[in-house]
């Protein structure tokens, strides 16, 4: 049904029109039957939405007289549409984001499961985000439709993101993908003690993704080890997972590891495999202090041989969308990921 | 000076290290003496850091005892290098931005200044963002060093953009182009009664841009018209009036007229001109409600006609930096720009 109000839209409009903007557009009408609130929740040209309307309307789905209230049929029709989330903070207008506002008291059941969680190892290369930096990344994931009804697929999980998403109780399934078997024991754990539609599985990204995870998501988070084969296991293995347009990413990128010069490189890669950036939030993630500083591979040579005191390692947050399906991959990768990523900035 | 440092640290590191990445790097050493609260204000690579300090120490412009102390001869190397902005929301751990914090009272002078700007009108396809929304663009600006001591350029600038920026009483000069010559003569009431380095001149874009701004600025500020010809005369305009590699150009686009289709062809158009984009914060800006709603293109189409009642027209905010001097052309452009953004989405 969906399919078909795509269809007459780009027919009657004669301008891309994608399932997306029709569920994005259908999510706002469930939460708002004022016009203008419709516009800025939809994310879609207005030109779309008046057209989209018009047909709500001719079909008996929507009725129109202050505002835009849909009728039960259309209700139904929205159903599996995700009300877009309000996440941001007021005190910058909106500009940021709050893990605090996650439906279900996510954020205090995820601080609470935070205490116990396995500590940052570096045979896994680990070192993960604040506990409120794994939220606020969920925040922005449920702001932008992509929680709930979603199938989540976490590809390295050290920051826990999966259960994050899993609290909020949005998501209709989240896998978690992670090389250590600590962190696929801890979820397990937790999704067993919540309920949650939350499974995890010890599985290394160089390995060819299994085939019932190709194309079987909607949405994936990864922080992938930043060299290019460490993108292309992480980031290349996600876009594999999605089933297609109007599927989402998000994408850890650093500073420390990667120039800009690597950055446009991502970028490029991106555009060409048919995802367009539509997020990239400098600083977003802040990490917690990990144990092996001084036994990083950093650490000789750093003039001052001192602990840091407080959070310093940060991150950009990416969020991607797929406009087609890019066809990629599916091959092992040879080579040691994390010392490609420590020589090619 | 810095082009050596710049060539040292290509030889000895092999990697791209460019100007802008000794300077921001010199920013954040006049900032603090903490080698981690150096690495995170930075945002260099940490291998390309380690060497700039090594070769800094070396050559007697850095002290490394428990920290890194820029030397007298070293502060006056960094002398021309911008301190890094901390403009960032307390209430989301700085992933929002905070116009407040900007210095120079600039806020406060900046919200009576708009007490009496010119009302928006059609005739320019006006509407102008909330003056906080101005403010945190100015502040994200700040925070990436685009503002201290550099030449900034503002096409179009009914946001007043200009002013703001030149209130901060960081960049050495501040050009303003617009078409509206209320916006030009608002602007250097402005400038002269407050005393700032603000020029403004009536300009269309559509014309080339005079040479004498043809890379001659280190940041540029727009609100393209977002058809294509709008994009090239804004952002393309833009581009071409940056000095070359580390200068940044700031964008907003929005949903209601661009389609994501339409956002991934212009990061394509970005990338194919060398530049990288280093923000996009969807719903960054807010826009006041304008006079003429009834008038505009779209109210016909509008299937409940009653005016909004608080904002609902946004848009996002882009950062691009420029890897090299792209090559673009500065010929006149034909055709209407308004009528081709409401017929390309």
């Amino acid at each position: 049904m969906w399919e078909d109000l795509v269809q007459t839209l780009q027919e009657t409009t004669g301008l891309p029109v994608s399932r997306r903007d029709v569920e994005r557009a259908l999510g706002a009408l469930k939460a708002t039957e004022d016009l203008w609130e419709n516009i800025r929740l939809s994310r879609v040209p207005l030109r779309v939405l008046v057209e989209l309307w018009r047909v709500l309307q001719e079909k008996g789905l929507l009725r129109v007289e202050e505002g835009l209230a849909l009728t039960e049929a259309g209700r139904a029709l929205a159903q599996e549409a995700p009300l877009p989330g309000e996440a941001f903070c007021p005190a910058c207008e909106g500009r940021g984001v709050l893990g605090a506002r996650l439906p279900g008291r996510a954020r205090e059941r995820f601080l609470a499961w935070t205490q116990r969680r396995p500590p940052a190892i570096q045979d896994y290369d680990q070192g993960y985000v604040t506990p409120e930096s794994t939220l606020a990344r969920v925040a922005l994931a449920w702001a932008w439709g992509d929680l709930e009804a979603k199938e989540i697929l976490v590809l390295g999980d050290d920051d826990l993101t999966g259960l994050a998403a899993a609290l909020t109780g949005l998501p209709k399934r989240v896998v978690v993908l992670d090389a250590d078997p600590r962190i696929v024991r801890f979820l397990e754990e937790a999704a067993r003690a919540e309920g949650l539609p939350l499974e995890a599985h010890v599985h290394d990204l160089r390995e060819p993704l299994p085939e019932t995870w190709v194309h079987a998501f909607h949405t994936f988070f990864t922080d992938p080890v930043e060299g290019p084969l460490g993108l292309q296991a992480f980031v290349g293995r996600g876009l594999l997972a999605l089933k297609g347009e109007g599927c989402a990413g998000y994408v850890g990128l650093t500073h420390v590891e990667a120039s800009l010069a690597k950055w446009a490189q991502f970028q490029r890669f991106l555009l060409e495999n048919q995802a367009v950036i539509t997020e990239l939030r400098d600083g977003f993630h802040l990490y917690e202090n990990w144990d092996y500083i001084p036994s990083m591979r950093a650490w000789p040579w750093l003039p001052v041989k001192r602990l840091p005191e407080k959070p310093w390692y940060t991150s950009a947050l990416i969020r991607l969308e797929l406009l087609g399906t890019p066809s990629l991959p599916n091959e092992p990768i040879q080579g040691d990921l994390q010392d490609e990523e420590a020589t090619t900035y």
